[in-house]
Order: structure tokens, then sequence, then C-alpha cells
């Protein structure tokens, strides 16, 4: 965590316990930007958005800087209407009093159980405490704080050289369930000190968005309360103004948010595989996308991945259902670079302890050849295991 | 099954054991039909399918009437290439010989492990056994050895009263995985002894299985093999020509495909709870397809039935991610006749305990109005449990 303290300058980070979880969990998070930061975020596309996805969309349609990110775990203020909303509002003004910043200047977040009422007051009564807590080093804390069945914090910093300046970059995630990003993920915090005014920053986190936390999935569902937020404070002194030095900070926040999809699918509930779903030679990348998303969904190749049994057929059998124009004969697919399928059938090199083999592995990439044209995508996907199952059939209990 | 024999006459069965599978299990089952039968089938909308299933279909379109089907577990035949095919059709002129009926009168079925080549001298060298075993009361013989995760065997029959006659329904069939049958599942043949001619016989059993089969879901992977063939031998001396003859002959199919569908779902790879979605309210019926799908394919939502853990926030969760329209203030949700969700929020009135105790039922419905039209669907739904992850980790070895 040192490295961060020097690496994105002018933030400072507290995890507190309020009382949401049982003590002595930590569950109140909170980020301060010592001076204004330039926001972009991207939000959920489920059609119940959390009440602090609705607040916070307001928020960032009107353009508002953010100084300080307050998150709370243990209840995601979910389906919980008018009063949802007023919570926020409620945080924001009491956080913005404790911190001394202006309410408008607080981003809320929410995560955990779904429909239950936010009991304000327990998370009022930790923003002191997170007060005192706030220090640079506090980074550990807030990753714990927002954390749920997640079983780990999920941290990922870098730093990039941009016109003589060195730029931090520092991102901080969390899963484990419902996940399936469109947009967003559950919840990420990309942080950097370059100087980005907002418009600019908004289609960056676009695309880097686009090339990481959308293409992950645990289990295909997408949450009420995705968010990804970026900050820009520019404590660094840098303001990359050239296509060219934007360009540098984009790959550096891709590098990180990749990183953070990463660890999400790879402490994805339950999960003992992170496996690539690459698809290539699709008509277009749409069609690249539907069989990617349809294979790493297919809970009989997620079970097989866990059972690692190179069970090629249910992987072919999830292609034939993406709802693309394939041409058995002109498929092939790799399990990393053992070939098992060719023209639609097994390879006739194929030999079962190899594929086998591949699938003992950790992490490993499953590549789908369709012969129809350019289109390619990934997806990084987690198998589904009797743990996923033990976790979520007992969840609230 | 005593009375199937009186119901459904010129039908008899066989079910041996050839060798696809360990002895003694039944592999191999047949029907045959003491004289010529009408017949319509609907095939998976799966890209790669069985070799079975593009000779089918095949079959079928050139029109020809059938007398004897022949089903294989063990071994699908499936992502086979040519040799498949030609496998398909060695079994047909095996048969034929062997049944004394012409090869193109053989309908043949297969199910179980995909991309394997089909031994079909093992299934050669059962014919002449299931020859011997046929008879009236084969079907429980049949029934068994076409199951592959099946824990249990699947029938049910019927018998209306058309235009003074007494016309049977008889109907088979086996799951258990890979079912989200798409215009058919995963193999299930339907049989009546009345005379209706081939053009008549083809829409009708695609209303059916609309209303039956294609409204079931245990893990949402559409197979390769999905097959659902009607055979109509007049053998009841019933020939329905009014359209409301055929209405009576076609309610009392739909009836026997349904029983068959509700089994095969409570049957489902390690299913403990059989859960009707059932969206009203919708935009219109494509809409309302739409959300019974998500709701009973997220796994959130399956492993919460699993847990009786009426955990509503994943219900609605899902209901936002369908792709569809929805104003959050217009939805309710029921849990059988409890209210739970009123306005996209908890229901003033609703309490815990009272969904926990519709949850604990081994089956229920979650209805879900929309609020914004006409439209309805409902899918009959498997849970997710602990055994489905155990029975598809592990099936191949």
């Amino acid at each position: 965590m040192e490295m961060c303290k020097i690496m994105c300058r002018g933030y400072r980070f507290a995890g507190v316990h309020c009382g949401l979880k049982a003590a002595p969990k930590l569950d109140l998070g909170v980020i301060m930007s010592d001076r204004s930061a330039a926001a972009a975020a991207l939000f959920t596309t489920n059609r119940f958005p959390a009440a602090p996805v609705i607040a916070g969309r307001r928020q960032l349609a009107a353009g508002g800087p953010v100084r300080l990110v307050v998150v709370n775990s243990g209840n995601a203020n979910a389906c919980t209407g008018e009063e949802g909303i007023a919570a926020v509002r409620r945080i924001a003004a009491a956080a913005g009093a404790v911190f001394d910043v202006p309410a408008a200047a607080v981003f809320v977040g929410s995560t955990g159980v779904i429909g239950e009422p936010l009991p304000v007051a327990r998370l009022e009564s930790g923003l002191p405490a997170a007060r005192e807590a706030l220090a640079e080093d506090g980074l550990d804390a807030f990753s714990r704080a927002i954390m749920t069945t997640d079983s780990h914090p999920k941290v990922a910093a870098g730093m990039v050289e941009i016109a003589g300046h060195r730029v931090g970059v520092l991102g901080i995630a969390k899963g484990a369930g419902m996940i399936e990003p469109h947009m967003a993920t559950m919840l990420a915090y990309l942080l950097t000190d370059a100087d980005v005014a907002s418009p600019r920053l908004d289609p960056l986190l676009r695309r880097v968005a686009a090339n990481s936390f959308n293409r992950i999935t645990v289990d295909g569902d997408t949450s009420t309360n995705d968010t990804v937020l970026l900050l820009a404070n520019g404590a660094s002194g840098c303001r990359p103004e050239t296509a060219a030095e934007l360009a540098l900070l984009e790959a550096e926040l891709e590098r990180v948010a990749g990183e953070l999809a990463r660890m999400i699918v790879a402490d994805g509930e339950g999960a003992t595989k992170t496996v690539t779903v690459a698809v290539r030679g699709a008509a277009d990348a749409a069609d690249a996308e539907r069989v990617a998303r349809t294979v790493s969904r297919s809970l009989l190749v997620k079970t097989a991945w866990f059972g690692e049994d190179a069970n090629w057929g249910r992987i072919i059998a999830a292609v034939g259902n993406a709802g693309v124009a394939v041409e058995p004969a002109a498929v092939r697919i790799f399990l990393d670079d053992v070939l098992v399928v060719d023209g639609g059938r097994r390879a006739p090199d194929y030999r079962e302890e190899d594929g086998t083999m591949v699938f003992r592995r950790p992490a490993y990439t499953v590549a789908v050849e369709i012969g129809a044209g350019p289109g390619t995508f990934s997806v990084l996907a987690a198998d589904l295991s009797y743990d996923y199952v033990r976790i979520n059939a007992d969840y609230r209990t």
C-alpha cells in the first residue's frame, strides 16, 4: 500500500465500523480528495437502479466536482423508493458537515442486501470516526469496508509519466456476486492525480470500462448498484492536454481497471477458475460478444470448468445457442494452445489428457474461432462451484 | 402402465441393454407402431444440431410416415460430422431389417455425451433383443432406456372421447440437464391412436410444444439433440375432422405434454423446487417472455429458491435486467398469494415469515406484474442446488 501513497497524490482514505454489519466488520468507507476533483461515472443498466445510483446520476449530470466519496456495505439502499433517495441526501448533508465540504461534492455509494431500508442514523454515527481515521495509508481499511461476499480487498495501482510528470492511478473495487456489469461493475473507484476536466474524463471512462469491467461475468446477473467512479484531482500538477498524453493516462487507467476486473472474477463467489472466453472470426464484434457471453454464462460450461472436465461438447453446444449464425464446419476451439474442435467436431489429434491438463490450470483461455469474419470479443469468467450455491443459498441467514 | 395399454392402441415398446452404458443399464429403446403412423416433429434450434436431428429433419421434410422409433442413451451422436449422419442411416437400415419395416420409416434419436463417435455396432447388436422384448407393456423399459441423468422415467397418458371414439394419448420424455428447450425438449415422444394426417399434425404439435416444453427451464442451456416427435397411427379408428374434434385432441395432447414438461423440471438435475414464474401486465407477450426467462435463469434467484430464502431483491433485480422497459412504481410481485413488492418496493404489510412459508413449499408461483399492458407469459423453472453442480462437475467421470 506504501506505493499507492506515493503514486496517487491528494487522496486520503478511511474504513470504520458503523453498525450496518456485525461488529467489528468494517462497513463504512470514505475517500477524500484534498482538492476538488473532476468526476465521471458509469452506472448500472438495471431498470431498478438503487437510490445512490439515481442520486449519483443526477449529481454527475449536474457536472458537480467531487471532494468526498462515502460508501457503506451491508445494505444496498435499493428498491427503497423516495425514502432511499432522501437517505442519500441526508448522508451527503451529514458527511458534508463532518468533513467540512459542500454536500453537493459528496458522492454516496451503497452495497449489500436489496430492499431493506437503510439505517441512516447508524451510518451517520460512524462519520466522525471516519474523519478521524482519514489517512493516506487508510486505503486498506477503505477497500475492506466496501466488501460484501468478497474474500479479500481489491486494489490496483499504476504510474505513468506524462509530459515529465509522474501521474498516479489507483483503483479500488468490490465483487463478488451479481456480477455481469453493463456499463460498470458492482462498485469501483478509480482515482488519478492528473488534472483532467470532466468532459474529457467521461468518454475516457466509457472506453476503459468497456475494455475491463464490462467484459467480466461471475453469475450473469447485473446488480442494481453497479457504479464505477473516476476522480481526477490534479494533485500531480500534470494536466494531460494532447491526445497522446491523454492516451497514456487512458492506457494506465485501463491497465488498473483490467487488473481490478480480473480480481473481481478470481474472487467471484465460490470461484476456483478464471477463464478467458475469446471469440475470433465472428461476422462482427456484436456476434462475437453474443457467443462469448453465452459460453461464459452457460451453467454446464461453468460446472465443467469447476469439475476440471474438458467437456468441449458443452462449449460447442453453448456456441450453438448464442443466436448467431454459425457454420459448424468452420468452427475451431482451442483450450489454451490445444486444438480440441476442428470443423465443428473433435480434432483428429486431440487427446483428452491434453484438454484435462489445461482445465487443471487455475486460469486459461477457451478460444472459439467462428470463421465468418473479423469480429472478436472476449469475456473473463468464473466457474460455478458448490461454494457459489452455498454462499447464495445462505446469503441472508 | 396398464392404463396406457388400453388407452393408446397399436403401439408396442421395448428397452434393452446394448452396451453404450455400463451393464445392466438400459440404453436402447424402441417404439413400434403396428401400422404406418403420420408424424410431426420439432427439433432443437441449437446451431450444432446432432446427427439424428439433421437426419430426422430431412426424414420429416420428405413427409415419410413412421413405423419404428429407435433411441439410444449414453451417446448423443452430436458434433460427429458426416460419420454421425452415416451412423443414423446405418441404424435405420439395420433396424428396418430386424423389425421388418422400411428403413425410411425408422426414426432415430440419441442422447448422452456430445462429441464421441457413436459405437453403431453395439447398438445394432441390441436390436434383436429389442425386437424380442417388444410388448404393449414394454413402456416402462422404453422410458428407462432413454434416461441420462434423469432420476426416474417420465410417462404421461390421457384419453379423450372424440365423435364417439375413445382416443388415447401417451407421452414419454427424458430430461434432465441442458434444458431450456426452444422448439422442443431434450427428447419427448407423443403418441396417439387417432387418425390425423401429417399436415394437420404439424401446426398442432407446434402449439402444444409452445405451451408446454418451450416454457420450462432447468439450466438455460438448449441441447444439440432436442426432439419432440408426435405419431398418430389411427388404431383407435377415430379420424378427427372438424376443428372442434381436432381441438379436443390438441387439448389432451397439451395436457399430457404439460405433465411431461412439469416432470422434466421437477426431475431437473439437482432440482428441489418447481417454481412457476408468471409474468402479467407486460407491454406484450414478447416482453413478458423476456422477463419470465430472465428471472427463471438468474443464478441468484435460483439459489435463493434452493436456500428457501425469500430474497425478493434478487427477483426484482432480475426483472430489471430483462432488457424490458419497466416502471418500478408500477411493479408488484406475489409469492403465491403473498404480496411482497408493491410499487417497486417492499409491500407495507409484507412480513418476511409469510414469504419464507411460501419458499418452503416444493412448488409455488412467483408472479410479477409489470403494469404496462396485456402481455403474459409463464415459465416453469427448477432451482439451483449443490447437486446440480455435483452432477455436472462429475458428469463424465
